[in-house]
């Protein structure tokens, strides 16, 4: 096992009722900005239940963050919030609203003379930020309890046709977005978040779907490298992954089930705020090359993850040839004799967990064709991060490799 | 699964050469009280290694906190906080020395008569703490990661002779400690933890088989309950009970393994911090029992846990039953058709576990009979907080029965 440090200071007030502590935890002369997305938050009656727990607090809301926010849509808030003197954010949403809300947080304080620059760092030079917390309505990112966020810069916002004409009709290729980066930093943990699983119950089944394979891949990225002798972190993702497995499912066919969506729910959470990642290696990869298409093709984040994923277990087989049999034997219950058949199966059954899903895991189903490689070699290239991988092997060639595979 | 919060902001700084970085967590103005137990840190350097990594802060020494530490050793050192006006507190050791620095911590801030009330009313009413952090040197309790602690008090020091004749040589039955107090407060979570695994390798086997027990005890506390479909803490709760039944023969047979020590450290760690007991029902009757016994007869707490479990699995085999078969099933890789010799086989593997780290598992062993029996129940009626476990089914006669049986 590596070395590590582990600090989560993130406070979780989970279950049916609990936005009603939120009032708990917010100083009582605090000047709020609430942030939301779409408006489901409205629509479905959150936000109203948000108000109500902040009693006389000052409250402005800032709605409209969108799925992979974008710097475009935040930088008004950041205005906002100065000019009001905004001291505290609530972001009601998921993963997208959480994300967006802490780059407000970075970005207002942020003395430097474009925010952006937050990104271009990875959060390495965030000294101060606003204090935030966070009402979860999506199980998916992780982001209500760790300290990184993905944000996006629309240099130019087209409309893209789609790539192959058969799928013209795919609504979600719409705009091209040209960068989506990460940061991170210690001052950006949410200072509570609120975990209601009713608040999931009115989810489409594609964001549901998302959220499940978007919160498996994050396990993945962090259990599916080589091995360390680091048994706790390993049985705690392998527990995880079995979480998903059984409670994917009985999810989408029961949106209602209230265990159901609330074991979903504290999964996702667990899969990324630091606990499995301590101490091992690990990959994100698949994160990278997704987030390129994306950028580019307006995928969502969790249909990107279900198309590189496989590509690249296949790719990577030999270098993860450890945990991938581990990953057969624990996880799908694999015992043939034959160790390269068994990691086949295991490749196979991720495919099939995510098309179960009703998630489509190749880029020709979205659209997209061997045209689309240089494009998003380039941007890969721009990017400026390689070697990728936990052995550091998956070059600029590699990565076109795997998105070749994954037509 | 039940609504819960969590929020540890313990931070941990886990593996070799660690203590090296204690120096960034303490105010450069720090007055420190550098607390230990019978001075084996002193033996094996870790205090100097310690001391190193504090530069030219102020700092007190206090060792001679016992296992089980007592009321009575550690008043001195609240004096002696007061009195050179100590602001943080240090504990390098087991967790004894760190339950010890908690109620320091406390103690020293106390406004009321005589801090011995912080335990009777279980720390509910602490205000105030000074802050701490902790080296841990023996992996056991979890004390390190949690915010709780227990103490006890000698009401009268007497070299009480062993009960049954046969076992008089016992040197652990010396004194009578006449009540084990557990207290809890938010305000008493070291503010980081050092865990290097390396430290661990000069313990006694003794010790190190005692840490195991407790922690796997720890685990079963909240597991071995009843279910309410909390898939990711049980998950959470058996990946940690896996990894004690691998590693712990491997740390006793090859003590200077590092990735064993490592994984046997982190294991312990997660098993009383919060986490697997999150949203699910807990019971807590062992410790409680267990506690008289350590109170009244000067046994080890793991040995007392040792005793207590196997015959609590078997006086509570029907309220606990689906969970003992899952138990069964999943720990212990038992399949036979019939429910009952699967929980009876799984009963008995816990058992023979135990027994094989060395620690006995009946209270004949220790030399005590069922002449002990009233006094134990006397204290655990004195103590009063009745019934005990998950279901609070364990009267005080329940409690007798399976003390009676653990002979």
């Amino acid at each position: 096992m590596y070395n590590f440090s582990f600090h989560n200071p993130t406070r979780i007030l989970f279950g049916q009722g609990e936005i009603a502590r939120i009032g708990e935890c917010i100083p009582a002369q605090a000047r709020i900005l609430i942030t939301y997305g779409g408006g489901s938050v409205v629509r479905f009656g959150v936000l109203d239940e948000v108000k109500a727990a902040l009693g006389e607090r000052f409250c402005l809301e800032f709605g409209g963050i969108e799925p992979n926010p974008s710097y475009e849509t935040l930088m008004p808030a950041v205005e906002l919030i100065r000019r009001n003197n905004i001291d505290f954010l609530l972001a009601v949403g998921g993963g997208s609203v959480i994300d967006g809300t802490k780059f407000l947080a970075a970005a207002a304080c942020w003395i430097g003379s474009d925010p952006w620059d937050i990104l271009l760092d990875g959060g390495a030079t965030v000294q101060k930020a606003l204090p935030f917390g966070a009402v979860l309505t999506l199980p998916a990112t992780g982001s209500e309890m760790n300290c990184g966020a993905v944000i996006s810069r629309n240099v130019t916002r087209v409309a893209l046709p789609a790539a192959n004409g058969a799928n013209a009709g795919v609504s979600l290729i719409t705009k091209s977005q040209h960068d989506k980066l990460v940061f991170s930093s210690p001052l950006v943990y949410p200072q509570f978040s609120v975990l209601d699983p009713t608040k999931s119950y009115t989810l489409p089944a594609q964001q549901t779907a998302n959220g499940i394979v978007d919160a498996f891949v994050h396990i993945l990225e962090q259990y599916l490298t080589f091995p360390v002798d680091a048994k706790v972190q390993d049985r705690f993702a392998e527990g995880l992954l079995l979480t998903l497995l059984e409670e994917g499912p009985r999810v989408l066919a029961d949106p209602q089930n209230y265990d159901a969506r609330a074991n979903l729910m504290w999964a996702a959470t667990m899969a990324l705020n630091g606990l499995i990642g301590c101490g091992v290696p690990q990959d994100w990869a698949t994160h990278m090359l997704g987030h390129e298409i994306t950028a580019l093709h307006g995928l969502d984040h969790a249909q990107t993850l279900a198309v590189v994923m496989p590509s690249l277990m296949q790719a990577q087989r030999d270098v993860k040839r450890q945990k991938l049999l581990q990953y057969a034997e624990r996880i799908w219950d694999l015992h043939d004799r034959d160790d390269d058949k068994r990691i086949d199966l295991a490749i196979s059954r991720t495919r099939d967990f995510f098309e179960s899903l009703g998630i489509n895991t190749r880029l020709a189903d979205y659209g997209i064709g061997s045209e689309a490689l240089d494009a998003l070699v380039a941007k890969l290239d721009q990017h400026g991060r390689y070697p990728l991988g936990e052995r550091q092997d998956i070059t600029l060639e590699r990565s076109r490799t795997i998105l070749a595979a994954a037509i």
